[in-house]
């Protein structure tokens, strides 16, 4: 028979810690510890498999209920305890615990095995008769919301009532007698809300919590948390099983949660927060303000001391930041849970690389360690130091960067408004946040918090979405439609930043600087160097965009689209004038005013990327794009070029095409308006000669767009070959230079031999061969992709991630068949994908040379396509 | 060394008639009537070697002196002449003649080796001083002409001012004296124009002449000649040098060409025509006109016998209709030319049916010699060839056939007037059509637009329709209710005629011929049916089409475009109310008035293909394209559905997209609105079940377009698999069907193995396909696909020919991946070079099932596949 249940107490437990997708996190770690020989509290753990197979057959397998009998068993022996025991009574905690952490989402029940007799024997065994009525009105309370369903508020309501009619402020205040009391009208409301009494008999209560347990992995928040990160409905969870202790005995009793280090700066000291006398779910619940963890060292002192050498084995053995639960009872320390530590990815990176520096890892599991699209957030602007911002409250910084947006209270609106406006920015404030508020906080730039601290729902869930957050900032007050802060009244649709690196509210937009690679981001991106065989280039427009791009390490610029330097003031009448002219003639006049505008802006990126390649890439898009589109604009422009309005709109109206996208574009224009090519290829020639005579280093490479034939690609490399030669005659410099096409047609693809034998690069143009793939205008999908993915039948956005099955396919056929007639032909992405990582992973394996993206993704692809390399090599070492 | 001259003569030749390549057409067709025997005048060809080697060196190779040195003298030992002999001269013609004929495009000359010497002994010797003088005066006027580029009018002007002051009207009247003054003032104008006087030694005549004909390869002519022609520059042209003989020696002597059967009708009985007491170049001057062969009988009649036995001898010898040219000397027939003779469409089906009649050739033969491009002429009224017209433009002949009206400018109006008067002949001239002019054009009997290619809606729609149609007239410009054509203003009601298998726009009624369509023509395809692997299906959007096409030998439909039936009036109204509604409901309620209108038409298909496969394809083009586009119907819509116009207006601009081509279409349609995609299943079952009921077999295949992915693919399935089911258990009958998809994007294509597990058949949609895989939309290539082909960056509009080494290369993966994953798929192609016989030889070669085209291709299509398979089981033979 399958193995249901592990067992983990004194002998040692069944499960380890690397037993996660079958014994959950929450299960694995606490098998672990038990090993490792840190005090956990006896237990076991029914597998995630019971999970699957109870939500695909609607019962239990079989034996399951005879190995947790006989778990239950061993515990009750372990702890020489007896469950529902009415002198020595064995009472659990109940939890769920899945693959991955969903801090929050699902299900959990303490305190199961007490009833109406077993509350004495607590009673006696503790000699608090007034601790054991408070437990027991806490599992019928906490049992009646989760497993029976009976409305939260309604326990609130009685709890309320005793305490109005004894005239108490706090629940710690309620005598034996009135908890008694409680204890009744909560049996009462559970008969009356369910037609049945509470259950009595505890292993009805143990399954009816197993039951929840499990059930709650399909409950509407968990499948909300799951979509947003991706983890699987068929993982399932697991239920752990656990001996209960009790934080709540006491001043010498207490209950907390833990980092080994600091998880929103990374700095090396243990961190956390507790509550004294008090158990898990009062910390959760966020009533009392809980107190920082240092704290416990002046309250219980020697707990607290133990607790820092479990940190430091903790962080030893698992080589890595762990978070952690713990309870002391009665002075001594039990640990409850630990788990990788979420953190910012700023902690994230200092982490990686002071271990590295401690000696626990290498440069590669500290690589391995970032995920790519984490250090993105790193590279957010921050606030002007030098600015003058109206800052209007200071909350606690959980997870940094700098936004600005506006405030909205309500997450469900929130959420709506997002998906009718993709581009809305808005700042979610809220009291305090929990797992129902998901989905709006995703939809938000950022989040303040009035209550709650660093590990509140809303702390820890900003930083696992990269979600600028502030917490704890008491200096305001929230109500329905604004918040106050002092005298300042902010209503919904007012404007406020977010510093969520210092925990500053501002009021208004503040401005932000730039942020730079420096410290130990630099440090980590100069490992991840080390690794990655792929080079990284930038996409870069202008000469500013280069120059942000060099600056976060761009090894050459892998696409400038030179018709964006058309759209200045100036430039586009000579475009336009160029667009309409009726005669070479009258083309070559207009183009001779846009030749030193196009030569000025190359020189500025040769000397920008001297040493290094800049591919620059002829005229792209059809030619309407620039045309006018205002009756103003389309006047002036009559006017310049002495012509009638009229005149000018039939020529536009001619330049007019049904599918733009596959119409005449490209070299297509290069082809048919030769001078147009011509001019460019000047352009390039000229800066690059100016550039070389300065005494840098040039490397151009000219891209050409749009090709779909070798004979396209010679009509437009013999232009570019022959201006070449006729400028570096004219200015006696030799430069070097490559020709090359952009691969962006499947039938470049297919027919990539034959072109190889000419081009000596290759750069795809992922963005334009996915529209040609799929048939999908990248203008006209938001109709049906979206639909397409919500209904799984498409897995992501094409344009977002590659499609490796598809265009990737075309991208491995084109690389084979270009090699094959060309070994040195250099092969790059410049597509948007260039800077996707699982985009990059693919280049890598397809055998690219480098990828190219935008200058704010460069340590993005710098880290990916390290990634890529060093699991290539982890899987060559697996498969030896 | 190589042998440069190949001699023919008593001894027969050393050449042979399969040389052509070597000799040219007319040197190997003159070595193989020496051999069979026939009368052939001796002499010797000069390779075309040697024409290619002097292109390349401008010298001769060593060699070829002295060859032909020998092969003249050989000539002057068989004829018993010399040279420029004073008593008995050889006289010779030096004439042209490459590979493939070029009729009337080279040069010859004639008479060679007359001098002021010889011209006594060929009077001498030929007792006939005025013809010896004519001819030397021949020779002059000719060389100067070819040889010495003095212009033919300055020879022409000598010879009537010396007819005038003779007072003489016609040549043959010129005395001896008229003529030796003639020769003097002649050579004087030699001498005056050259410098030099007129050669008198017979070899510098000689070469000379061969020089000549040698270099007529490249005279402008030549070249346009080849350029329309495809015949590659490489080839070169042999010279032929034969023993002259004298068709202008009296009454007794003639010069004529002649056919072994009439290349016009393919009536078998030797047609042609000869001019007595001339030599060849009068006949070709056109100056007198020639009699019919049949005189001959009359005139000559023991040489008329002779030839119809040579002209026997021939086309048994040949095995197919000849041309030859012949010249009779005094009563004895000499044979100067044969080649396989050039006949019109109708000819060559007659003629090949014919001798496979007569046991001259075989059935495949037969069913080879015809060109499937040639027969579609025989499927509609052409202009008669022999009328003069007024040829006012000349466009793309997008749809054959000969057709006269009235000019119309607007598609409703035509449609109106139609309406009216059934009989009205109407021409519709739009500057491009789209969708909503359907109704128009159907009203129509041509079709002519100013832009646009081959596969623009106007084109396709046209050959659907089997209307005639030339688009792309960009010589044209369209205004409001006229058009011009360079200064000619044609205005509405005027009458044209389309010449749609030329492209030629007629001002007036251009007289026609009807062609027949019957007798040997069906034979001929019945035989080609015998031998082709290819099925043969049809592209019909409308019952009528497919009634046509089942007429015309379709073996089922391999494409119905459902979204062509919306067009109707009522129609049209219940699809805009579909598209426009907002809620499910309301476009159920839309659905379910199409759905019967749908049923009534699929009940008609299976109808009339019982027993034959139909695919009908669900929904495909974007919704927009249904909208109403004028503010009337615009107004006249918003008043049917109940609401403002203004709200009308902005749900139709909400449908609007960027590249529409690569839009909302396809199957996004269907899986965004199922219900769309159930109301056609349901239609295509009922009708189904109907038709089962009455007896007939039904095959029904539904075809889902626009498909990506197998995802995709399986949404549609089920809908399609769920209603027939239900519409099968409602009507308690039981349907053969099956489900497959229209492969139109180069994703399928690469993830056709995948799809394939799911289809049961792939039809390709080659104009999508070719889209995509291009980057070329239809609807714009205009502005460059033209171009491209003058240029030679394109070889032909892939449109009309399909890209075998990219589209082609995408379709074969297709195919290979696709039977590997489903050994069972049936492949066919529905795109429009289903119909081009170029695109049915690859679809042959890469293993697809059948081809489907519009209905009025069938014919060709069935010809095409013949070849197809018998071009394979040629090679296979030649490869053993």
């Amino acid at each position: 028979m399958a193995k249901y249940v592990y067992y983990f107490g004194k002998d040692g437990a069944e499960g380890k810690g690397d037993m996660k997708e079958l014994l959950g996190g929450k299960g694995a770690g606490l098998a672990e510890m038990t090993n490792i020989g840190l005090p956990v509290p006896p237990g076991f753990t029914i597998t995630t498999e019971v999970c699957v197979y109870y939500y695909r057959n609607k019962e239990y397998p079989e034996g399951v209920k005879e190995q947790v009998g006989a778990a239950l068993q061993r515990l009750e022996n372990e702890m020489g305890l007896n469950f529902g025991d009415r002198e020595r009574p064995l009472l659990v905690s109940v939890r769920s615990g899945a693959r991955t952490s969903m801090p929050g989402m699902m299900d959990t029940i303490l305190n199961v095995g007490l009833n109406d007799e077993s509350v004495n024997g607590l009673s006696k065994m503790t000699g608090n008769e007034r601790f054991a009525w408070d437990s027991y009105r806490r599992l019928i309370q906490m049992f009646g919301d989760v497993v029976l369903g009976i409305e939260h508020a309604k326990f609130e309501e009685i709890l309320q009532s005793v305490k109005e009619k004894k005239g108490l402020k706090y629940d710690y205040e309620l005598s034996m007698d009135d908890l008694k009391e409680v204890v009744k009208q909560y049996k009462e409301l559970v008969k009356k809300e369910t037609g049945r009494d509470f259950p009595q008999d505890p292993r009805e209560q143990l399954w009816f919590a197993i039951d929840a347990v499990f059930k709650s992995w399909d409950n509407q928040r968990a499948i909300t948390y799951r979509k947003i990160n991706n983890i699987p409905d068929e993982w399932g969870t697991a239920a752990n099983v656990q001996a209960m202790v009790f934080g709540n005995m006491g001043e010498d009793s207490a209950t907390g949660v833990g980092f080994t280090r600091n998880p929103a700066t990374g700095e090396k000291k243990m961190y956390g927060e507790f509550l004294p006398n008090a158990q898990g779910e009062d910390v959760v619940a966020g009533i009392r303000t809980p107190l920082p963890i240092s704290e416990l060292e002046r309250t219980i002192s020697d707990a607290y001391r133990q607790l820092l050498n479990v940190a430091e084995t903790l962080e030893k053995h698992y080589r890595d930041v762990q978070d952690f639960e713990f309870t002391i009872q009665q002075g001594k320390l039990y640990m409850l849970q630990t788990r990788t530590g979420k953190r910012t990815a700023l902690a994230a990176v200092k982490i990686a690389v002071d271990m590295v520096k401690e000696g626990l890892i290498r440069e590669e599991e500290a690589v391995m360690r970032i995920e790519p699209e984490q250090v993105e957030t790193l590279l957010h602007p921050m606030i002007d130091p030098e600015a003058e911002v109206n800052e209007i409250a200071r909350g606690l910084p959980a997870s940094p960067g700098a936004v600005t947006g506006k405030v909205i209270f309500d997450p469900a609106e929130a959420a709506e408004i997002k998906e009718k406006d993709p581009e809305a920015k808005m700042i979610l404030v809220r009291a305090e946040t929990s797992p129902e508020d998901i989905a709006g906080m995703n939809a938000c730039e950022g989040i303040l918090t009035q209550h709650g601290g660093m590990t509140s729902h809303a702390a820890v869930v900003s930083r696992a979405m990269g979600k600028v957050c502030i917490v704890g900032c008491e200096a305001i007050s929230v109500a329905r439609e604004e918040f106050r802060a002092k005298d300042i009244v902010v209503k919904k649709g007012d404007v406020i930043t977010l510093d969520g690196t210092t925990g500053r509210v501002i009021l208004g937009d503040a401005p932000k600087v730039e942020a730079s690679v420096m410290g130990e981001f630099a440090e980590l991106l100069s490992y991840a160097d080390k690794f990655r065989r792929l080079g990284v280039r930038a996409n870069a427009d202008t000469p500013e965009q280069a120059r942000v791009a060099h600056n976060f390490g761009a090894e050459g610029v892998g696409l400038c689209r030179t018709e964006h330097m058309f759209f200045g003031e100036e430039r586009i009448k000579a475009m336009r004038e160029m667009i309409l002219s009726d005669t070479e003639d009258q083309r070559r006049k207009a183009l001779n005013k846009l030749l030193p505008m196009q030569r000025s802006d190359f020189i500025e990126f040769f000397r920008e990327m001297a040493g290094k390649p800049v591919i620059i890439r002829t005229i792209d898009p059809p030619l309407h794009e620039f045309l006018p589109k205002t009756e103003e604009q389309i006047k002036e422009l009559a006017e310049d070029m002495g012509i009638s309005e009229k005149e000018l709109k039939r020529k536009a109206e001619s330049l007019h095409e049904v599918n733009p996208m596959l119409g005449h574009r490209g070299c297509r224009l290069g082809i048919t308006y030769p001078e147009i090519t011509e001019m460019q290829a000047r352009a390039i020639f000229e800066a690059a000669c100016q550039v070389k005579r300065e005494g840098k280093e040039v490397i151009a490479e000219v891209m050409i767009p749009v090709v779909n034939d070798v004979r396209e690609f010679i009509n437009q490399k013999e232009i570019v070959d022959r201006v070449a030669k006729e400028v570096m005659q004219e200015q006696e410099t030799d430069i070097r230079y490559k020709v090359g096409i952009m691969v962006e047609l499947p039938r470049a693809c297919v027919t990539a031999d034959k072109i190889a034998k000419h081009a000596e690069f290759f750069s795809f143009g992922t963005n334009d061969l996915t529209q040609t793939t799929f048939g999908f205008s990248r203008d006209d999908v938001g109709k049906f992709v979206p639909e397409f993915i919500k209904r799984g039948i498409l897995d992501f956005d094409p344009f977002q991630r590659l499609d490796e099955e598809g265009v990737g396919e075309l991208m491995k056929m084109a690389v084979t068949k270009g090699k094959s007639a060309n070994a040195e032909i250099e092969l790059g992405i410049c597509g948007e994908h260039g800077g996707d990582p699982s985009s990059i992973d693919f280049c890598h394996r397809a055998g690219l040379d480098y990828v190219s993206c935008s200058a704010y993704r460069v340590p993005v692809a710098r880290l990916a396509a390290a990634h890529a390399a060093l699991r290539e090599k982890m899987k060559v070492e697996r498969d030896k």
